[in-house]
């Protein structure tokens, strides 16, 4: 029996092919948030040369790691990591809108410095935007290495497929979930436990939109789930808390829960009035 | 006062048992991990001979564990070693099961090693299989160390009693809570935010059965929470997103909330309309 | 282009102040815990002076890092770590009402030092108190950093500004958010996914009440909803499985969903029925 | 035959008493070097009831290494800790004067705190003095372990029970022994690769003196080996490279080598002279 | 400049062999140490199965370590690490033998406990026995990156090509070197310093014996040198401390330093008498 | 007491210069050896442009080194770091020819390859050539705590300020010290417990050459002591083992012990007669 079993876990470790780096992976995206950000450095850089330095490393340890993983052979690692770090100057930009959005959002936020030091939804969009990068280059399995990294740290769970605009704010963020196709304009404002979810699709969907499209200036509130891939959420549009929206809905709608709650004031808690509020 | 204080804290310390080795159970659960799954193993096996003796080894180590700590008399370290020991090729064998039905429900899954990898569901199911075996074992303490360890990585929180069947499926997860006494069937499909959890029960009822049971072929959407032990989800049902349920539905129900909603749909947020849809 | 980029972080980098040490800070929240409660401890205290001298230990810890940040003038280092180190047995007596109160509350608890060492609510709770005594002295960024830690191991996400009153019992907790003025009174109990928020206010609203009153013996189950400044949940009261409330209820009040939901019996997917449970 | 081997070790392995903790050993070396000389400190001190605290601390954790190890019933744990700190300032007193000497001596020394922060002398000398206060304790094994800790970084080799002056300088260093009998004045200086020995001793020799004995002012150059309990030598002598001394010598002696030397001056490597230089 | 040493630099890289795997080989080395002797254990073995089971595993890490290397094709991994194996029983019982005939020679010594524990002697020739027994096997590189790990460590070089009878005693250590192609027979004993060298011989003569043959029961002082292939020390023979000894000397020779010694007994160092001792 | 210890230790961590970082000194050295060879590179280098970031690299992680030392105002840490680069190439060169000097000198070294991995000689010979450099830049400490590193790790004890020439061999090396003023020529070997020392000097004379010259094509054999500032060894001289040298020899000497050494052939060690060999 066990031997049989030792067997069988063998032939299938004989069979995996070589294994992606996880520790150098994550190592990765920790140079490059502290690279960004001083609030998430460890180390002082000295001169611009210093910077500059750091960001031809991160291109050779990106080379190194794309290089230890199976690519399609029409993905080159030197290009590839070429062309990532040519993108960082615009993911920082993004990142810094983010970054101001938020604190200018919520009003516990002292400025951005606390934002960037200790948000969690900030600290996921930051990744994502990495991980997205690295998608839309067509790298496998690394963008969603780093996207569950993120999910572990943040409990926020946005694929690396997402498209999501500028000026994006999520506050608090546990249990938010952003699906593959989901499309995001600019100045959005997500809170915790959103979905933005496919309905339950058969396997040969995969290639299709299977997620809603949310445009600007759009609020949603705390556990709302709008699943869909025609299912589009019109600009400047509010949903409230824990909506379960199925259907597109026009600019400038406001969706709430008209909801029926029974309430009882005796202090004979078998003696309960229903009314509605 | 300080002095009173420090008096007060010796004492607690002093009187405790000897300490868990959180360590050394993080390591063998990881080893665990690694061994069953070339995708999560950090080293190469090298022959069959190689992973009987890993067996062997996680054998001993968990001798190790028990043997630190305070376990009923009537258990026996290295028979309940042996035991866990024998069931893996089980639990392995569910769990490339549950793999199987991830990989084939997700349409954003590329394949089975992808979901093995990254997939905080799996991790999750995985580790509570695990700890399911221990907790059936009568080991105390040591299954609800794993099962918080799953939760811290995934945000998913199930009781190492709760029993599952076969083909489980999660999908992202975080918020997933699923109680001591949940009893779950074959191919269901559980979303992010669901609880199948317990009335408010008194302390006296800790021994009957509080949380519900869910039959093959259900499909529970996000947010939904069914509770009560005496709670039956009928089999091939489906179960709307923040649906709240505390009564028995039978076979092939479909429950989704008929939500009301509000709608407004001029530019002016003050005017608004209801509507239903 | 690169050159360009490399001017603009390093001028982001040069004038940053000096960094908060972020390791030294974890470390500190470990070691007070580690010295509070034997279940967390990793080492043996010999006796009431080895208990005495780490209490001066921490204080010193406290005083270094303090140090190193960017404090207002009017608050002393020195000063500040006294003062917080006087709290603590006042804490400690609170977090052993706390742990009392889930092991009564939860009938998975097998006892209070199970909760210690393996409830995440525990360890939410315990961080907070730590970190609201930080917040109440006033210092800057400490606690939000503490307040985050405890978020990323735990998904529970209650800001350090929060009062909270004695026997606080979160059970499972994932999700769980708790605003900045929230304020919750005795022996409350609250469900995982719970939030205590504000309505999405103007940022000059900062310095106001935006967050809920949480009174004595409440319990919040599941994914409610609970927002605004002036919302008072009144004594007694039984907040229902994703209620979202935005108004204040009397005590002894019992809100649940009077849901409508859409049932189909038949085993014909397609052929379903619409009742109410 | 495996099995009788492993058979064998085991029995050996069960009835090992319990372990000594080298880890922990070390790092209370460490910490004691530490606290004395800011030149090897990893942290900054901020006050003087810090360092006191950490004086404190040494204690206790000299108190949990003595708990761990088998004592002979005589020797309390605490006392021998508490007469160790006190021991302290003469101790670090005695190692100023020897970073001095040492400064003072040797021309390619800049300052005292090049001496404390890289000569091997210096180190092995400081580990010396706290091995040799805890040997007169009797306490066992620690003090070889940490000599030998000292032997490792250093290659001076100095048996804890020898007895050594204040102002002792080592220059270089590496190949030094000093057997556990010797006794050193003050002012003494001793280069690398001297050995203060036994002569060969039939082990019912172990209680008594067999080591020599160095007067005050004693200079003794590299290579040079003295050997014998009964050998002293007489203060403000001088012991050249390569000396052999089995005997006694007065004070104000200097003895070297009258070396017969063969020298070839032709280029011819086989026409060689012999004359004595 | 930079950019051709760079080129340079690459080249080199590009170029060499896989590379051998030195922390495992250290952690190999550790873990047999480990296994042998309780007193360098940091765990504990819970019975002979667990010594068995580790055995294994040894074999199973000396094969990972091999397969690493680039070996001559006519040899093994695995049959290298079964034979290696099988000769740990008889290497084990000769480090007893060497652990006793240092406890009974040194009168510092306690007991065998505290010469495992503490005495670099007994380390270098317990790695040697392992580096050796792999050297005779003719493993390339392995043996000599162990025997400069034990260099390093103990300041004692002993090449893994010399053969060592039983009983072999080192007393302290620091500076001995013990050439390839050195011959030694039983109950030897060598103090600090000593060298079995090779006369300056040309490269071609590196397969002929080039280091001297040390018979039984010789004792060999600190300093002494003895160089050439042809040089034996015949057996019972003393060698005293500094010799310079190049030819063979028969059976029960002792051979020291009739040295001629200058010697001033006046205060004023210029006046000095020269006199044998 | 302890209070007036506590007083006097603080006193004297207070006024300690910011203090020097040992761990990114070793990592710098250690990173400058991985680069330079693949020997002991823990990393694969992917391209010329790699090797040149690392370069880049070590030069700011210089420049952080020194930024952080009390330099003299005349020291630029950028100017000094870039100089340090610039000789690369060339220190490089002359370990090479080092490294083939020792293989070709020794019949043991099977290749370069087995010189660079495993040779303590070519470790502290190439650490010593890299601290030189830093050293003839009038960097202080820095170059001094490189060649401790060295010591500690070799036994081997050159002080950074010996000029040494090409082709320089030192074979096993334990014990050997070259002193600060010492001039080494080409092609020199030399033998474990060599000194190259000064005469005991007056600390006035720190400014003043104190060591000896060393010319080319000299062998130094083990345990051979050559003093003081004046001393020339002429080139193609060979100095026997444990020979005492304080004055000048010229070119193609030839020195060695025309020893007196008594032996005893008889078995019965007390009848002994003497000769000499």
């Amino acid at each position: 029996m066990k031997k049989q079993f030792a067997q069988q876990l063998f032939a299938a470790h004989a069979q995996a092919s070589s294994s992606v780096p996880r520790s150098a992976i994550c190592q990765f995206m920790d140079n490059t948030l502290q690279l960004l950000f001083p609030e998430l450095a460890e180390q002082k850089f000295n001169s611009e040369k210093d910077i500059l330095l750091h960001l031809d490393l991160l291109e050779q340890d990106l080379i190194k790691i794309l290089t230890g993983m199976p690519l399609p052979q029409h993905l080159v690692p030197a290009l590839l990591a070429k062309n990532f770090i040519t993108q960082l100057p615009f993911i920082y930009d993004l990142l810094l809108k983010d970054a101001e959005a938020i604190a200018s959002e919520d009003p516990a936020a002292q400025n951005i410095d606390e934002v960037i030091r200790t948000y969690p939804g900030f600290l996921a969009i930051a990744i994502h935007r990495l991980a997205h990068a690295l998608h839309q280059l067509q790298v496998p399995l690394l963008p969603r290495i780093l996207s569950e990294a993120a999910h572990t740290k943040t409990g926020i769970d946005i694929h690396p497929g997402a498209k999501i605009g500028s000026y994006f704010c999520i506050d608090h963020g546990t249990g938010i979930v952003i699906g593959e196709t989901t499309v995001i304009g600019n100045h959005v404002k997500i809170y915790q436990g959103v979905t933005l979810g496919a309905m339950s699709v058969a396997k040969e969907m995969a290639r299709i939109k299977r997620h809603p499209t949310i445009e600007d200036y759009v609020v949603i509130y705390a556990g709302a789930t709008i699943l869909g891939g025609n299912t589009v959420v019109g600009s400047n549009s509010i949903i409230g808390g824990n909506v379960w929206l199925t259907e597109s809905v026009p600019p400038y709608s406001r969706l709430y829960h008209k909801a029926q709650i029974r309430v009882s004031r005796s202090e004979d808690p078998e003696d309960s009035i229903v009314f509605s509020i």
